[in-house]
């Protein structure tokens, strides 16, 4: 991080906002001043104003931090948003390509010609040229590629071939690595040598004549113990260590679990090949929980809040045709007892009622079991005793909340036996709620699949239908 | 961390818990051998056994990270949990109770003696501590209290006062200071004599000799500078500080915009009073994510996966309880148009439709408002553009889904106008979805309320009540 630049909180954040969109207001104005009135002696006062209000610009963005950039131009419509980007120094395009949200990335590139999405790329490291990769245009990938030197050639397809959440695909390739039998002293002048250390190295790693790796030397274990030691002596051998084909989401939680910073990866012969930092697994999981939420919505990614109608449309538009579905068949239940509701209309008014409450009461099981099963807490053969307990809670919230609906509906259409129905109808649509919450996700979990996905539709589904079945056939049974 | 302890990944943590229970079983089998047969002759045999099963399960406890024993604590049920518990060497209870969740750690704590628990607090920090104490019976606090030095006495307080969710909460109060006119050299020096430096130092803070702070002078600094230079020289002056009432949140995303690994926190007189570091911000992210998913399924808190079924139905009932009332005002509302359902009976079946997919548009629109909020994208003023598009998201969708379920209707019950009304009703629903599911979350941050909370209780009750009156109102004023 460049020393001019400054630091922003949220607050300084929204200011600095405030003055790009101020500059970029007077900008347009002269624009279309000179649009109205196009005449010649007005070119030289236009191209003088105009330049001064781009170059305050340019200036204020130059103190930003990449960060900060890629914040304002999130927050700007697209036309305004390219403006900015036009003033951003080349040299600076890369690392602001990789901060922000992907939908955005993609209307920034749009806006780039090759040779300039080349450029931006020589300034990063091959694990973020990695990231980048997947959202360039064919032919730039292929002259980014040319341009690399034959090392960073194989680390680029290497780290391109992991496959997304996996521990390879976020691991890096700079690290410091010493041998274990030089002494502290060395170690340090070694260090000297450096302009710079790898970002967030809080650890060294020791290595064999073979790059096999032998332990770690923490910076603090390398400050506080006496340089004339040996890294032996000094270093940690129990060492948590990945493989590029482990899992993120284990690596997170192994991160989490031991408070590491940065860790190595190693390959199959213990050579380490990598490194995962901190920062990096910080991203994935705020990544990884904001795609949870955005699938739990059916929507199939983040949207760029500028972006058009129709992407929006397209982007919900999978998610509301499963619901028309499972909305249809609900209906169609419903339409096998036309003839019982025409008999007894204060069915149509409750019905929605048992379905409703027990969609509810689903959701929330599946949540908890959701959270249970990735936190590792839950094995397989625990579904017997969840179910138990889901069971119990079901039935007690079905007699409770039951009671107090069928008594509300005796009161409302002076009828006993219907308050009954209602009564039996929510607690058996809740047993059903809980039988599912349980089931579905334990069930995804033993076929290997993400038990968070989707769980909350077929809940859905199964308690509406079933509960306008439950409710609607217990009163044909007993009512009519 | 100490040397011995292994560190294991999420696989080798099953097997921990495995083994772990599997000596559970041999305990909790002789155990009951022993209750059958109660015979003097026997006693011996049993203590022998049962001493040996317990010496090898407390071996393996022992051999364990502290959070991987909170790992296994948590997945036993808890007889058995309480038994690993009493196994865990005392000094390492204070470690182990902070790693548990805070269902688990209430359980522990109950089956505490007053002498143990504070004990058990000896071996932490006083930002630990603070974490620990609105926990801890308050005679128990009193104790803790006592035993602590007056620095520490301050800390502690100071520590507790910060409300949960501020950065003052989060931060420690253990860090290296140094002033800016002493080498490098004496730095190196001066750090030497650490037995270990705080954890996850990346930085040490320069200071004035007030404590003010001057700027950061961060290990790699140190370690690739001249020995003989200035700290003055070497260090970085543009630093990201905080304070103690700013908001966790906010200096969360500030550790993630800037790739911090730890920063000072200062008082208003700049004097650096504590320091923020990344693990902790991580801690609060996974918690304030998860108590989000949580909110959202209307879950008051995180649920041992093996409380009661009554700790489970307090945990659930809020929700519940608001989902009946919101469903009950549906069920009115339905309720006023029964004799237009007792004419045409297809209404009781198609209304569903349009209730469930307006939710779940709505749904949709909130879920991306408030993410754009939370990203500081959206200021108020916003309000309109977006609602614009919106508003035309709902009207595309309304016409092409409305459009196919008014031709499913018109085809099912043979009534062109019936799938007229139906379109209709779909459209202006989602258009009522889109106009809530930017209103509500916007509405709430204007009025300063976090916009996250009860955004989709709000709209689907809306959409609900709105569909069935929207559908039945248009099909009683066109129909009948």
């Amino acid at each position: 991080m460049s020393e001019e630049q400054s630091l922003n909180d949220t607050e300084d954040l929204q200011e600095r906002l405030r003055e790009v969109e101020a500059l970029l207001v007077r900008h347009r104005l002269v624009e279309e001043l000179v649009r109205r009135q196009d005449m010649p002696h007005h070119e030289r006062i236009e191209g003088l104003v105009h330049r001064q209000n781009l170059n305050e610009l340019r200036h204020k963005l130059d103190a930003m931090h990449p960060a900060d950039v890629a914040y304002v131009l999130e927050a700007l419509p697209l036309e305004d948003r390219l403006v900015v980007w036009d003033l951003v120094k080349a040299e600076r395009d890369g690392e602001i390509l990789l901060e922000v949200s992907d939908a955005v990335r993609e209307t920034l590139i749009d806006a780039m010609e090759r040779h300039e999405l080349v450029a931006a790329t020589e300034s990063l490291d091959t694990d973020e040229l990695a990231d980048l990769v997947p959202d360039l245009p064919q032919e730039v990938v292929e002259d980014v590629f040319q341009a690399l030197p034959p090392e960073e050639q194989a680390q680029l397809r290497a780290a391109i071939s992991y496959p997304e959440g996996t521990v390879g695909a976020l691991m890096d390739f700079d690290m410091v690595t010493v041998r274990e039998d030089v002494t502290l002293e060395v170690v340090l002048r070694y260090l000297r040598r450096f302009d710079e250390l790898p970002e967030h190295t809080d650890k060294i790693f020791v290595v064999d004549r073979d790059e096999r790796l032998e332990g770690v030397l923490t910076l603090e274990d390398l400050l506080i113990h006496d340089p004339d030691s040996d890294v032996r002596a000094a270093m940690k051998k129990d060492v948590v260590r990945f493989h590029p084909e482990d899992e993120a989401e284990e690596a997170a939680q192994a991160f989490e679990r031991y408070d590491l910073v940065s860790a190595p990866v190693a390959d199959a012969e213990n050579r380490v090949i990598g490194r995962l930092t901190l920062v990096t697994v910080v991203d994935f999981i705020r990544e990884a929980s904001e795609a949870e939420q955005l699938a739990n919505a059916g929507l199939r990614e983040e949207e760029d809040i500028f972006a058009s109608v129709w992407d929006s449309v397209k982007n919900r538009w999978a998610w509301l045709a499963v619901n028309l579905v499972t909305a249809f068949v609900a209906s169609r239940v419903i339409g096998i007892f036309e003839t019982s509701i025409e008999r007894l209309v204060a069915l149509a008014a409750l019905m929605p009622i048992v379905a409703g409450i027990g969609g509810n009461s689903g959701n929330q099981t599946v949540t908890m079991i959701v959270r249970a099963i990735a936190m590792g807490q839950v094995k397989p053969d625990a579904t017997r005793r969840l179910l138990k307990k889901e069971l119990g809670v079901a039935l007690i919230n079905g007699v409770l909340w039951g009671g107090l609906l069928g008594a509300l509906a005796w009161w409302l259409y002076e009828d006993i036996s219907l308050g009954l129905v209602m009564t039996a109808a929510m607690t058996l649509n809740l047993l059903l709620a809980a039988f599912a919450g349980v089931g579905i996700p334990m069930l995804r979990q033993r076929l290997g699949a993400d038990p968070a996905v989707g769980g909350s539709v077929m809940i859905t589904a199964l308690t509406d239908s079933g509960g306008f079945f439950i409710f609607l056939g217990l009163a044909t049974l007993f009512l009519l």
